[in-house]
């Protein structure tokens, strides 16, 4: 049974600002290597064919060309690209996939993965996936829980129950994003893993879960899927169809009521949800940037050249119409300036 | 008598990097108000014409039309403009001014000033120049004692001996720029100012001094005034006599060599040398940069916007191609910076 990557790309990276834009939002930025958050997801679903079939793109309407370039440049041809007209969360996404593949890739799983994280360690993922493959074809919502590396209060955590094949456990519970006792608990328990928001399923098993848990959702997704019209080479949904149909997450729609939750777990890959300028590194070519007698700063940009003098623990993120300096432990605030910027009217700036 | 103001624009302001480049430097720029420094000391010597004479200016050869410009905008028509083909330091424009005055404005005082200085009681200083010019119409070479208002290890002191006459003193001894317990003991002792390296004296007073301690930097002047030609409005000094003039500060050629040096002390006009980003302001017109839970930061751009989120006490300045963060305490070592980018030939960033 082959297994239909589904690579969610519609996020809008407000956090990685301001290199993240609108126009080009993180995961189309290469913040870790060479390549893109979205090319290195693309790739890391990849293995020539032989278990993974090529991906469904599924992206909002401006990033159409921004996607088509980025596949291209890596050689990759999609099996289809769903363009979203408005943004509708995960929910909305995972049911669109289970219509998708029940309709084009009859008998494959649906493996769908945020576009915009990094795991060190590829085909050691695709491994993963790989084992709670069996528990999806009968009929498990697999989740994938990443081994904690220390006590993140940014993540939803997952908590196991008892094993039902080798490495694949029912899911106890969800447990949202814990304060620092509580994560520093689950740590010292064991038995708690970090939610990737990455899910493997059957497709029938998700509509069937849609069924009974959100129809509105599953009915909006296969109806704007169904009267979707092509554009910029793509696929896109029902704009009138698609607006109408609830926002949700999929974590909250499905995974905490449903009792066909499974996660594999360990899964021990390397893995980062880069979702602030505190899981980014320095730029790969930095060498332009100078230092003085400073420890410990971020240093990204996009053309002007950074110098600093005398600081420590920052974020510096350059570009030619907008700046940003602040406190490594305070990169999830970048979204306030973002915010104020809407508040001001500044769209060029978003 | 009336005082023929000399307005020395030839400094490149380095530690004023990024916003002070080559073809600005930070003379020329809104660094404290919505005039460049230039500006404001050109303003600062014009009293309508009643003790005051039109400026003499001598600047660098690239700027004789930002000089135009910046004359232009605030209505002042000067005396001269004249050209340094090189930099020679201040002890060449010292006996320039000394030349030019005696052949254009005899029986004038000359009053040399860096155009790169803010001094907040305009009319204040303007009295204190007057308080200076019945000395150096006797033959004094005429400094101005700041009154420090806490041990900056930054600046040069004047110790002042004997009164000469109301509020004018002999000068006993110029300190370099000491440490900081020499600092505090000279503020404890007191009688020691900042110099301010602005000079009052008869142009005759000058060229004795210079005929007895540096005889090669007035020979050299005076002939490359004498063979200096027109350029875009402006008289360039000889490039081969000038740039075989010995290169030296005025203070070290004959201040401290001179037994004629005076002192009006205490001069307490708001005087700062906006030597580094931790003597200028944020801005006027930063209502566009934005901030977080920061405290005590300078934010300076000429275009890009700013978001700062939880620092403080830093310098963050933005240019469309390069940018500086430094500690507050640190923006004298802003020059490193400037340092590693000559070394690296990125002429494009000074």
């Amino acid at each position: 049974m082959k297994i239909q990557p589904v690579i969610m790309s519609g996020g809008s990276g407000t956090r990685l600002w301001p290199l993240s834009r609108k126009t080009r939002p993180k995961q189309f930025l290469n913040l870790v290597s060479d390549r893109s958050l979205f090319q290195e997801t693309i790739l890391r679903l990849d293995d020539g064919g032989k278990n993974f079939a090529p991906p469904l793109v599924i992206c909002g309407r401006g990033h159409a060309g921004l996607v088509a370039d980025q596949l291209d440049a890596i050689g990759v041809k999609a099996a289809d690209i769903i363009l979203e007209p408005c943004p509708r969360n995960t929910a909305a996404v995972a049911a669109v996939a289970a219509a998708w593949v029940t309709g084009n890739n009859k008998d494959a799983l649906a493996l769908i993965a945020p576009a915009d994280h990094h795991v060190e360690d590829a085909s050691g993922f695709r491994r993963n996936a790989l084992t709670g493959a069996a528990a999806a074809a009968d009929g498990a919502i697999v989740t994938f829980g990443i081994k904690p590396t220390h006590p993140h209060t940014g993540y939803g955590y997952i908590q196991s129950a008892e094993e039902i094949s080798g490495g694949v456990y029912r899911v106890a519970s969800f447990r949202e994003k814990p304060d620092a006792r509580t994560a520093s608990d689950y740590l010292s328990k064991g038995g708690y893993y970090w939610n990737a928001g990455i899910f493997l399923y059957h497709p029938t098993a998700m509509l069937d879960a849609f069924a009974a848990y959100a129809p509105k959702i599953a009915e909006g997704a296969q109806k704007a899927l169904a009267a979707s019209t092509p554009e910029n080479g793509a696929r896109l949904l029902d704009e009138k169809i698609f607006s109408e149909t609830p926002s949700d997450s999929i974590d909250y729609a499905i995974m905490e009521k449903t009792d066909k939750a499974a996660v594999v777990a360990p899964v021990d890959v390397g893995w980062t949800d880069i979702g602030s300028w505190s899981e980014a590194t320095t730029d790969p070519d930095s060498a332009g940037h100078m230092t003085v007698d400073s420890a410990n700063v971020t240093l990204r940009s996009d053309g002007p050249v950074i110098g600093a003098v005398g600081v420590d623990n920052l974020i510096i993120v350059a570009t030619g119409d907008a700046v940003l300096v602040a406190r490594k432990d305070r990169a999830q605030d970048v979204r306030a300036i973002v915010d104020e910027l809407k508040r001001r009217g500044r769209e060029d700036l978003l």
